[in-house]
């Protein structure tokens, strides 16, 4: 059996999934792969500190030049996170023709480039499924399997912090606060949940996905971004009248060479199956040109799922012969210009709730606004408050019109005396 | 930009979808692949026979050793199915030195070992994603990103054709008859159902799926298989009473190495993930020990969406150097030794509806029998049918059990003087 060496950058959670696996399905890495993998080497912060599971101390090392500079090492598992030093590590690890395994979503978003180019000029292997919904293949079903396609549009659930916030809030009937809370205790989200809750995770995550589907650089800051924490239980309650629930998608379309990706709150079907994806599960719908619908849904967090990806990519380096210096399986980001559509130039339709003085005529001055920016109406309802009775709540429902069509409306709106205030603009997606 | 030749062998369905989509998707095929990839002949039977697409008349041959003997041609794309000559003819090419792209199940379930072993032998690379599930990349899933997993569990809608003759029959109240009709009608079942029906399709895949799986050699007759032609419109009906809904599903379970295959009619629970997947769509569950679940779910056939697989995996094979004679890619399925579980060694739960006389007793008598073997059961219904008030149905529920124990509570009941015929027997799965 021939052996190979690799080091793991990190042993935080994901790292130590990955050590888990290793011990746990020793054989099966050995057998799918043909090597025996002995982790030489872990990079860690803090020796001493308490980590639950038994790795050997003599692994630990504080000083990366210790795996930088062993040429025994072929193989690095980067799952430190963040952006610095990992850039910079891997960056000198290729350097020194070791192989690359990363889960940082954030460092692909924004320096992908960097590092892909670093590898294809290495002839390296880089490989990166764990950065987007950990366990669920969707890097490789993008890289790989679609690749005889036309991406048109992709839909995906790709925080599973929200996913679970959301789920709690419509099935359980909590607040936000209350749902996030609970997600808090369980360990699904941080202590500071600001990278989940108001969608920056799922934008990073957007980013590398369009990256690869469309074959060109994505800059992070072309995703539109809305997080949860404006979304109500009443919309909710609305939502589930109009047959439909809601979930953060990151959404993207290409038309006709526009493209457009967004992540925000979305009222969807409730009969979509994206709709019944609940808790912390993840799930991506890819429509293809030749595929059709083609979707994935698997655990998009966690050590083990999160794990799986990481070592599953080892696996992939080492039956690619790991000792060859002729590859070509980096993904090349420049192969299309794309233009990327700003959010006001996207189509949708829109629910929105307004609160209005519960007088005569009100909903003829709202409603002639949508008509003088020729957005038609799908539904209207006036809802009694509870907490005053003079004011009510007004749910307008419109067709397909553009973002800027909206805004444009909304200004006007404001101006209306009888108008308290705008409560909640949301997106609907019927994927139709 | 480097230039390719490739020949397809067949121009039938799947052969049309891959022509339309190296027109359709050109670019995509040339940017992912990075070569021009030119079709430069098409063996088919018959010359003259009207396709519907527009091929050039010179490409066409019926003669092999055209396409064998031109060494300019690289990779074969076999797509005309059945056992021979189609694997006679990929072992020729093998030998010539081309790579393989099949979407022939048949072949693979029964002679993959073969095949698979030329192609390592020669270097090549072997490629066959088509083979299962047509658009899904399932195979990619198991060999590529599944392989730090030890795969305990897979549960699949795997036959197209069947699910969308009980998706009738669930929703529109069809009984099987009219329900195949109209599939027929569709163009999704064929003049000659019995390969889907009878479930051999999904027995083939499931084969193929498993030996994946496992990384063992699966005889496709150790896998269970009953059809669907059994299914009644009342144990439908009598299903949505328990919550569940019946679908066509391929299960493999791994109980500590010992494997059991098997393809039937299964009640599962209404708001399980498969419960839904409806009409000719395919959907696979796969539990890893490591991943957790992963489903994955799309068309399972059609032109376009198998002609999507057999495109990506030629780009496979371009991206990984198609002149190299390096490859490690071709799955071992000799890798683990594994035992098979016999169907009388399954354990399940079970719906069974028996006729009986209606005289007093004789519920009694029946489950006082399954008492006998050890049976528990969970629910038991008493029914009056339409046909004869003499006659009642008896609908049992167990817990549970073993399949050779229903097997003689089954011998026994029918001994029965008060018994007139058991009308179903089902084994439910509640994905516990």
């Amino acid at each position: 059996m021939k052996k190979i060496n690799i080091a793991l950058l990190g042993l935080g959670n994901v790292g130590r999934g990955v050590w888990t696996i290793l011990k746990s399905n020793r054989e099966e890495v050995m057998k799918r792969s043909g090597y025996e993998v002995n982790v030489s080497k872990i990079l860690v912060r803090d020796i001493g500190k308490e980590r639950g599971i038994n790795v050997p101390k003599e692994l630990l090392t504080t000083d990366f030049n210790d795996i930088l500079k062993d040429d025994s090492i072929k193989i690095i598992i980067e799952v430190m996170g963040g952006m610095e030093p990992a850039r910079e590590y891997m960056i000198k690890c290729m350097e020194k023709r070791k192989h690359i395994v990363t889960a940082n979503k954030m460092l692909l978003a924004t320096e992908g480039d960097e590092l892909f180019k670093k590898a294809d000029d290495m002839g390296l292997m880089f490989q990166y499924e764990a950065s987007v919904a950990g366990g669920i293949p969707i890097i490789q079903g993008i890289n790989e399997s679609l690749t005889a396609n036309k991406v048109e549009e992709m839909y995906g659930i790709i925080n599973g912090t929200t996913n679970y916030i959301l789920t709690k809030m419509e099935l359980e009937g909590l607040n936000f606060e209350e749902a996030l809370k609970g997600a808090q205790d369980m360990g699904y989200a941080e202590v500071d949940p600001t990278s989940d809750i108001e969608g920056y995770d799922a934008q990073y995550k957007l980013a590398i996905l369009s990256s690869l589907a469309f074959g060109t650089k994505v800059d992070v800051n072309s995703v539109y971004r809305e997080g949860i924490t404006s979304v109500k239980s009443i919309d909710i309650k609305y939502a589930k009248e109009f047959g439909k629930v809601i979930k953060l998608l990151a959404i993207v379309k290409d038309r006709n060479g526009k493209v457009e990706m967004r992540v925000h709150p979305t009222m969807i079907p409730k009969n979509h199956p994206l709709a019944n994806v609940y808790d912390s599960f993840n799930s991506i719908l890819i429509k293809g040109n030749a595929v059709g619908d083609l979707m994935f849904y698997g655990r998009g967090a966690g050590e083990l799922p999160t794990g799986s990806a990481v070592v599953s990519d080892m696996i992939t380096i080492l039956k690619n012969d790991v000792n060859s210096e002729n590859y070509n399986h980096v993904v090349k980001n420049n192969l299309w210009d794309k233009k990327f559509r700003d959010i006001r130039g996207v189509e949708s339709k829109y629910y929105i709730r307004i609160r209005v003085l519960d007088m005569p005529g009100v909903l003829g001055e709202v409603t002639s606004i949508f008509g003088e920016y020729d957005i038609s109406l799908g539904a209207v309802i006036q809802k009694i408050s509870k907490k005053s009775e003079k004011e009510v709540d007004l749910v307008l429902v419109t067709h397909t019109c553009r973002e800027a069509q909206i805004i444009n409306t909304i200004d006007d709106i404001y101006e209306l005396k009888s108008v308290k205030k705008i409560k909640s603009i949301m997106r609907i997606e019927d994927f139709e």
